[in-house]
């Protein structure tokens, strides 16, 4: 019986956090004041995130100590599983050996829970009494309810409209763990009210979603604002599934030659690779490949620029790759890559080519999806069928050359919640979308003024 | 720290099934044919199963082993792992240990696939092209779905129709997993045409299912039928979680003074409780507790007597503890645990006083496991809420008591497909419901002439 699973026990959970600031050849920019243009400090962050996070934010100390309250609660699903995809590579025919890290065995199904639980504690312990966010589809917004419940905070999360209608089970997820979840835009906030009032059929989006909820932490002395991906800390709190994939690989006695992690904002992909990132640095050759979907091609085809993170333009400006923060992307189904920057940690390693990107695609995302589900049995969320497939077409290229490859991948989450999506594929409703240029054009120009990056 | 999960490594897989009947102080009366009501033999069900099935339905073999072929597979998610739920007993203030075993982790997200792989590999030994089969909300149809993909078996599912139009998303998973599923009634066979011919709006039951999943079975040379539950080589297939449990809780250094699991046909059930009967019935003192709903009160309220395993009446007579087989259930969301009959086996082991059983109402369950998800994280689904609620309602009794008791449970599944039934449960539209006496009557006296067993 050849090995299938590698896993770890709880002595094995990571105890400290890995911080690529510290290893990095050239630092990320610092992220800057829209009307100073100037770098912000901590204390420009404090009416939003409590202290020890804008800590970490800053911070370049390589190792940062994991609060044991935190690791009492990654227990219930960490160290999560390695597989080896030995029926993918059957299906496939390849020479190459495929692995993947699993992190859907998290109650809420992804790596979300990894930052939501760590950031729920820090709250909690700087006397913070409620939790306001946004979620676009719900991955995000039920992973920081359930961190909210286990340290006894209140949790309210700002619903995209027009997902609150179509993906009730999301909601209901959040409401078993206890959360408060309005439709956005609501009357609740100055913010809302403006645009019902424009127009009071809006079926929202994240950006309108993120200033109701920004409004409410920074209005409100008991209550900060959490965000689920793109800053160095949520980054920070993710490293450690690829820490412990590396034991894993050992495990295996094996080390990967590539390594591949989808990219919506930027966090599962960090999470994954940033231990690997650190033997490449270190000398350790290795390919690392971010994919995303065409209809939002922040890595391939987006500039590294300053941006604000919302579509608003409340943030600072952040160093990043990004389309604009005016580029509205398609409604496809992996809703979690549907972001109009990525993660300035992981643009800065772009530029300074330790990784590479590829964009894919929905349906041969969905094809990766439906032959990974028939091999391995798991059914994946529509986001990590961008690693499946980016993970598929190197075995392939594996295959042609003939050659033994390693190749390791993250599996951010299940598609339980994700099933219309499956649905319209196989009805064949899923269209091959083409990003005009002129789409691309008009983003861009609407940011080509603020500073360069 | 305090250890949370008891995890094995593929090398404790457990390599045999465990079959009860070797060791049951009085054996199961045997099935009879309902036209002669004589002892069916294992030609009469060669029709429908492949004849290493029929064999182990009749066995009293004490150990059987588990093919290579099955290990392969049952390594994608076994063995799964036990928890200590720290968090629950916090929450409840009991001096109680709760452990509980979660078979979740199976891509189809319960315990089914335990069998279903089983199943479908002996068929697939046996020539079999096809397999047949009926599913209520797609639990059981997604678990046959996913094993005969694995064996590259065609899987016909039919599935009732109102859950067809209710449930989309299971729907979508079977499909997924390459399955063709198709509403019931259905015009694809006699027993489907008859019922559109008196009722073109016929909304299906489980019963009418089970007639063209039957039909189809036998009149197909190609294809055997299958089922989910209720008969013995299904129970036996299960019972690599008890025994798997076993050896988790030696890891814990603990043993269970008390057992419960969920009832609807009785295979989680035994899958978790025989392995540890074994021991009971070689004298350790162990409570055995099977929870069942008390809108289908087999175990409670039910006869033991000879009655048919379906609805239509085509099944041999089975001995059991049954309400009836016209006993139509009211619409419960455990829709696992609307089943008119219990498995023989389970059946016997009540009458011989080696368990009990305890009938919750559905809103008492909810409680229950939205109380279990608040603390454990994990949502559960509705059948398992039942055992949920019987370790809770242990848990309080040792509370009350003031004794420290050790507690296992099994949580047979999660609800992600299920939340509409959450939904219900917040916006307080799950009522009570009492079951009227004379509902029971009804069924009871339709087949009281049937043989006593």
């Amino acid at each position: 019986m050849a090995q299938t699973r590698y896993l770890l026990t709880e002595k094995d959970i990571p105890r400290q956090w890995y911080n690529i600031a510290a290893d990095m050849p050239n630092p990320m920019k610092p992220p800057l004041n829209p009307g100073t243009k100037e770098p912000i400090g901590p204390q420009d962050l404090a009416p939003l995130f409590p202290m020890s996070l804008i800590e970490q934010e800053v911070s370049t100390q390589r190792w940062i100590d994991i609060p044991p309250e935190v690791l009492d609660i990654l227990a219930l699903w960490r160290p999560t599983p390695l597989f080896r995809a030995h029926r993918l590579e059957q299906a496939l025919g390849t020479p190459a050996k495929i692995y993947y890290k699993y992190e859907g065995t998290s109650p809420a199904g992804s790596h979300k829970p990894n930052t939501s639980v760590a950031q729920a504690y820090y709250n909690k312990k700087e006397g913070v009494k409620r939790i306001a966010t946004e979620t676009g589809a719900g991955q995000w917004g039920s992973a920081l309810a359930l961190a909210c419940q286990f340290f006894g905070l209140e949790a309210k999360v700002y619903m995209v409209k027009i997902s609150y209608e179509q993906k009730p089970y999301r909601r209901s997820l959040m409401q078993t763990w206890g959360a408060s979840v309005i439709p956005s835009p609501s009357n609740e906030t100055e913010a809302g009210r403006k645009i019902l009032a424009e127009d009071p059929d809006s079926t929202g989006s994240l950006g309108i979603a993120i200033s109701e909820a920004v409004e409410d932490a920074a209005s409100r002395e008991d209550t900060k604002y959490s965000l689920g991906s793109v800053l160095n800390h949520v980054l920070l709190h993710q490293t450690v599934v690829g820490q412990e994939a590396q034991k894993q690989m050992e495990l295996a006695g094996d080390y990967p030659d590539v390594v591949i992690g989808c990219c919506g904002g930027g966090s599962n992909f960090a999470g994954l690779t940033f231990p690997f990132l650190r033997d490449k640095i270190a000398g350790r050759d290795l390919d690392v490949i971010g994919c995303e979907p065409t209809a939002c091609p922040t890595l391939t085809k987006g500039h590294f620029h300053y941006d604000f993170g919302d579509t608003v333009g409340m943030t600072p400006l952040m160093p990043m790759h990004t389309l604009g923060h005016t580029f509205v992307p398609a409604g496809i189904h992996a809703g979690g890559l549907r972001y109009h920057g990525m993660a300035p940690l992981v643009s800065q390693l772009l530029k300074d080519d330790l990784m590479r990107a590829e964009a894919f695609h929905q349906v041969e995302c969905f094809d990766a999806a439906v032959l990974f589900a028939r091999s391995e049995g798991i059914v994946p969320a529509p986001e990590s069928s961008h690693a499946i497939r980016g993970a598929i077409n190197e075995a392939l290229k594996a295959k042609e050359e003939g050659k033994e490859k390693t190749i390791l991948f993250l599996l951010s989450g299940h598609g339980n919640f994700d099933m219309s999506a499956y649905d319209a594929y196989f009805s064949k409703k899923l269209e091959e979308y083409e990003l005009p240029q002129e789409e691309l054009d008009k983003a861009w120009s609407a940011i080509r003024d603020l500073p360069a990056a």
